[in-house]
């Protein structure tokens, strides 16, 4: 199969129209379809495709089934200097975690530190948006999510019972891309095993169980994620899930059951900002951060390795050269697009 | 070789006596003395002998040979709201984190979280001692810190270049343990790879690499640390290291020239607490902590599997044991105290 015919390459400025207008289409307000648009082409351009505006379909279908609201009141239940806990009303995850991410970096910038988290929310997406809103402000974001499925098994399980819920990092540097490691706490984000599926490829050893709880490489056959690590994925996950579980008064993955009010099943998030400036001049500080990564990228290599790269350099490089020659996606990808666009009337903008 | 004949069975009480006396002896101040002391040994019972008092003779002749100061002066560089930078002045890395994590505390019960980071410290033992201090206070605790060598490898790298550094988290629970994650970026703490090789084991394979960056399963031939899971340790290793390192104006292990000055090249911590009653009753969120404690602990095993343990909870179940039956030290560890004790004329309490 050639590669090449498979990909068809789009401009970020088109699709995110295109993305917008079908947000808006559904009801979504146009500040913030643009919002979550830009958020998800951010997502394609750094190569993330599964949780770009792949996932978009999703979560149109979404709004149109009435499972998320396209017009919520988010408002906050609990406040403090340093933190707040939001309720999302039911919003798509991204609208509900650009407003949490940026109340953190305000309260921050007064106090060193902020935390909000989020309750009665969906799915956000790439976490490393979020977490990457800090660095234009010279500040580290952090934040995680209680995903929706109990997917991943324990340590020594063998059906799901964790989330395989993310967690991410953005630290700012100076001359040298910033830092952003954007990482699930079992081997790979579901979303990654679609890729593999998508693209016809086997998974690596170790990574997944079948239903009934027996290793394969199979992504079709994939149902369980295993914790990257053994107890440290395990551990990850377990506390990624009270973070963004627990602590908005939310119930974790494993223990919903058909009477749990809805504003407590659905997914909460968790965001947290520093201010650098509080501790160093900002200068200072990126300064050391560009040394640390210079030094790391020229240490000696392992044999057959070309480079080592940073967290989240490769998704940088990938977006760097998407701003230049466009978004390469796959047909299926744009074919999946094209039927909603189809449904909501929406003109498709590529060939 | 028995088992057995190996251990000498110690009470948690002489030992911390004794630990803080050798302390004492070398011109720790009393107060700082037994707060170290009982931390080792709480290490200690907990079976994390790697970072109890088997590393208390290291401690105590730096004291000695003037590389860590006993009566430091802790001061503070940075202060806001929810945040503050302390310079350690060359203290142990126990007594700087315990003054750090209780401001963080402190700070955190006000505007309901805070971070404190910490310069010019030393090495400080287990990192879940000082995340488990927020737990009676009802809150969530934080820490990592800056390792002295640049001991692991880069993922796809063959040489030592990042620290090994360790990550804590505590998270109060109603009845059941507390869920205490303590672990290092890569595959094992190096602590841990000394007590294989007291043990007279072999690594399992692709943790370490030789010194010339080859594999080995062999604990006395290891030098350079793998990250754990490929780019996810090595992305934890990084964010660690510049949470302790640069955030606290510190220089990275892979930086350090000998003009660096001291009090950047020694070691740096990150500490934060969350005041989990800001969010929620302190009651009802244990309890959500309860239930998914136990459902996970429920989960269908995998063949072989006797139990499910979750994050710190076979360090806690030995801590009971230990409390009851004393702690199982191995000779070699009681041996090399012993000859610590005989130079500093402090009578040994076993037999």
């Amino acid at each position: 199969m050639n590669q090449q015919t498979d990909k068809i390459t789009v401009q970020s400025e088109a699709l995110q129209e295109f993305a917008s207008a079908l947000y808006q289409r559904v009801g979504v307000p146009k500040k913030d379809a643009d919002a979550v648009a830009r958020m998800q082409v951010e997502t394609d351009e750094r190569g993330v495709y599964s949780h770009g505006t792949r996932a978009l379909p999703g979560y149109v279908r979404g709004i149109r089934n009435g499972a998320i609201n396209p017009t919520p009141k988010i408002h906050q239940l609990k406040e403090a200097l340093s933190m707040a806990l939001l309720d999302a009303d039911n919003s798509l995850g991204h609208v509900s975690s650009i407003h949490a991410m940026q109340l953190a970096i305000d309260k921050a910038r007064a106090t060193g530190i902020a935390v909000v988290t989020v309750r009665n929310s969906n799915h956000y997406g790439a976490s490393a948006c979020f977490a990457m809103m800090a660095l234009p402000e010279g500040m580290i974001g952090f934040n995680t999510t209680k995903t929706g499925g109990a997917s991943m098994a324990a340590f020594g399980g063998a059906e799901g019972v964790l989330g395989n819920h993310p967690l991410a990092y953005a630290i700012p540097a100076k001359e040298e891309p910033p830092i952003v490691l954007d990482m699930a706490c079992g081997w790979a984000a579901w979303g990654h095993v679609g890729t593999y599926g998508m693209e016809g490829k086997q998974l690596p050893p170790g990574w997944v169980l079948t239903a009934d709880g027996q290793p394969t490489q199979d992504p079709r056959e994939a149902k369980v994620m295993l914790p990257v690590g053994g107890p440290k994925g395990h551990g990850l996950a377990i506390v990624t899930s009270i973070l963004g579980g627990a602590l908005t008064g939310g119930v974790a993955a494993c223990n919903r059951t058909p009477d749990t009010p809805p504003e407590l099943a659905r997914r909460g998030h968790f965001f947290y900002a520093i201010n650098v400036s509080n501790f160093c001049p900002l200068d200072e500080f990126t300064e050391i951060v560009d040394e640390e990564i210079r030094t790391i990228r020229n240490s000696k290599r392992a044999e057959g390795v070309d480079r080592i790269y940073m967290p989240g350099e490769i998704e940088w490089l990938k977006q760097q050269e998407a701003l230049r020659d466009g978004i390469p996606l796959h047909r299926q990808h744009l074919d999946s697009l094209a039927a909603l666009a189809g449904e909501l009337e929406v003109e498709v903008f590529w060939k």
